[in-house]
């Protein structure tokens, strides 16, 4: 985590250490690269273990933590769960047939690595990990591992996740509107991002007015994130973001700032995050979700 | 059902109506064609409500009769859902970087008629969509479901249904030998099959000796399906088997009769058939299941 105020606070301890634990459970949640067949799980793993930025991790943790974190193996399974799933959002996208990435993260895409056979499979495979892991939490009441399984499944479906992976290519040399970018942006990414602090909290008890105003402000927050990587990708440098840039003008994308142009988009994602940093201080000490809100602007700024 | 008895028996008829509910509520649960991204949800309704069997469906209904059918509505949610994520690995199983057929069930596959990108990202709602359904199914306790959702995620993931197809791709031209064809078999088809009877099981409430007992005889019940279905593959007729045949060889799979010969499988097939209705018998009246049993042999018969 980048450290943004002199010495390290304790939002940023916090995180860092989320991150250790994250890389170390979800090394130990995937198959052995060794266990037949071994493409498969390699493929998994590289995918996986390969870096990013543990967003989705975090804001569940993080969100667990919001209501007294209760149970922090279970959100530990549950935030490692998210990755998983993010992960083979980002195999699938990348595919040929799909976005045609070859390189995700400054090195080769799962499909440039593995054959697109494997990719596909991988990705197919880490969807159900995704599912068996968050079942499989411990100490929650049965029901609310249930209920987070609900918001992780409504979130990775037609309706939401995969609906905007879907709309996003259709829209592809469509004159950009509010209306088309909002529904893409609000399926595609935001969706998932509340999921991540929705099932933080719903393993912790909250109740279902508290998870409907966290999952309303996951909603900003996440929609501020794809705002911010649209701009990336028409400002960032190739070198620090780690994948192919001016992709989306390339392909005739539709993006935030090809609708409202770079600046107001920027003061967008910003009002996003005020707001979301308001409504978060409602829940009571949220340090570490207004820590991570920042985070998501300080990428352009 | 095919009726084999002269008059028509009651398990044929429950089996019929099984059926009639399945449909009605498959097409109850899949989102409307009309719903944007329309082209995803017309692909999602075409492969799940283009025909099938409804085999895993009509096994779990009919394990969870074998304990009483206390919760027949999950029971139907659940038996949905099965049919849900056999259709998504349809669709994957069909792409062209998999096993590239342009025919499933007698008409075009869903990359086919829908382009490439739809079919994967259909093939990846419907997983999503039948973790959905499984988790929300009311009645049994929240702690019965969540099992069911650990049963169907540990089938559908990278040591069952997803690493039997990738050792299957990898078996292409290899010779083939029994150690890999039951590790391809036993994991590309009959892990799902035996899950389909554990999660009729697991609702009803069965103990956890019941469901070991009835998993062991769905995987048997799935080995045989699988071994009759690489029997119609040599010996079938495309106007009734629905889709190419003679793949197989063609692309230099392991198949079952390639290892043992035509009429050593089918003997082992039947075998395994007898040993899971015995079996089954011992759970107390289990009728709709072993009528479903000897279907399974009735094809190539």
């Amino acid at each position: 985590m980048k450290n943004h105020e002199g010495g390290e606070n304790g939002a940023a301890m916090t995180l860092r250490e989320y991150r250790r634990l994250v890389e170390e459970q979800l090394d130990s949640l995937m198959p052995p690269a060794g266990e037949p067949p071994s493409s498969l799980h390699e493929a998994m793993r590289y995918s996986v273990l390969g870096g990013g930025k543990r967003f989705r991790a975090m804001l569940c943790l993080s969100a667990h933590r919001l209501f007294g974190d209760p149970f922090p193996e279970a959100a530990l399974r549950a935030a490692c769960s998210l990755e998983m799933m993010h992960a083979y959002t980002l195999i699938h996208d990348d595919l040929p047939a799909i976005d045609d990435d070859d390189m995700r993260r400054g090195r080769a895409s799962c499909h440039a690595r593995y054959g697109e056979a494997v990719a596909i499979l991988a990705g197919d495979a880490l969807q159900a990990l995704s599912f068996e892991v968050l079942s499989s939490c411990r100490g929650p009441e049965p029901s609310l591992c249930l209920e987070a399984v609900r918001i992780l499944s409504r979130a990775a479906g037609s309706r939401m996740l995969v609906g905007g992976q879907v709309a996003d290519i259709e829209a592809e040399g469509v004159d950009p509107d509010e209306e088309k970018v909002r529904f893409i942006h609000s399926r595609k990414t935001a969706e998932l991002i509340a999921a991540s602090m929705s099932i933080g909290g719903a393993l912790a008890g909250a109740a279902p007015e508290q998870l409907a105003g966290i999952g309303g402000i996951g909603r900003k927050v996440g929609l501020a994130f794809q705002i911010v990587d649209d701009l990336l990708d028409i400002g960032g440098s190739e070198r620090i973001v780690g994948k192919g840039l001016r992709k989306d003008s390339k392909r005739g994308k539709i993006t935030w700032p090809a609708c409202f142009g770079a600046d107001a988009s920027l003061k967008t994602a910003e009002g996003l995050i005020d707001e979301s940093t308001a409504g978060i201080r409602r829940f009571g000490d949220a340090e570490t979700l207004e820590y991570l809100f920042r985070l998501v602007i300080e990428r352009v700024s």
